[in-house]
């Protein structure tokens, strides 16, 4: 993704409208999701894992049995990017 | 999955009414599975794949972007036994 | 990948000796893996799905057991392309 | 697995020889492991998800980017059993 850059606090407040889901913490953005059993979590990160290799952006994340936590930030900017919204917003559309 | 044993013309016959989404042909149970896009055509390949090897049972298959056919068989017994039903109707339920 | 285009025979008989261990067939490049079970072949081709989604450009591939085989070929262009080059040297890279 | 028990500190020491890569700690096996890439760490995540299936025994794990961490412990049994060690041997294995 080109031209991405930190986004200020007035725009990440805005943007935020969009992936009601998500919750800003730490200057990251981070959904935890619950699966009926394993399978089917490992089933979904797979399909984030494939979606971020393509944003070629990728998140912080954990998973212990049917529990997925997403953690999106932008290291290398050390805050929320318009990438991390980008790739919350195709994890939502999963 | 123990006690495994080819099944008889009749019995495959009376167990396939718990799954019509599956065809017998060649002595083999078959699906195709379509999906929006290849994501999630691979998010539910590897949903099989985890409950494949739990179960000890392999399919044959094949995927070409968004599709996905299986092809269940017992080579060892040179047809369909009761594992084919069993992995058939797991990946039903997916 | 932008600017794709279908290659002309001489160009894929040039190309073919980067690639020495996927053969030429029936216009598609077509190379077989094989692992010692279902679990790395599988692990093999997660790591061949993401990097195809994120070359936006996906293989024909079946898998049974410990045997993966993969076809490449661009069908919106009737032949080989670029692309299938890129994209058997990427998984040749894994 | 059948006749999983919580393990003792003195049988705990015994097999953590058989283990030298993880550490002990918090009542946990843990082990981080590198990669050169996304897709390679990904790929290993996705061959260890299949194991731990099998074994119906699953890990706590987080991965950012090139790195996975596995920790192991059952919680049913608030400690380390047998499990741990299997699942950790068969993950060494890989």
């Amino acid at each position: 993704m080109l031209n991405n850059k930190l986004l200020s606090d007035q725009e990440i407040s805005r943007l935020s409208k969009d992936i009601p889901s998500w919750q800003l913490k730490d200057k990251k953005l981070i959904r935890t999701f619950h699966f009926k059993n394993f399978v089917e979590a490992f089933g979904f990160m797979t399909k984030v894992a494939i979606l971020a290799e393509s944003f070629c952006h990728h998140p912080e994340w954990m998973n212990v049995y049917s529990k997925v936590e997403i953690q999106l930030t932008t290291h290398d900017l050390g805050g929320i990017s318009s990438n991390d919204f980008e790739l919350a917003k195709a994890i939502d559309r999963l």
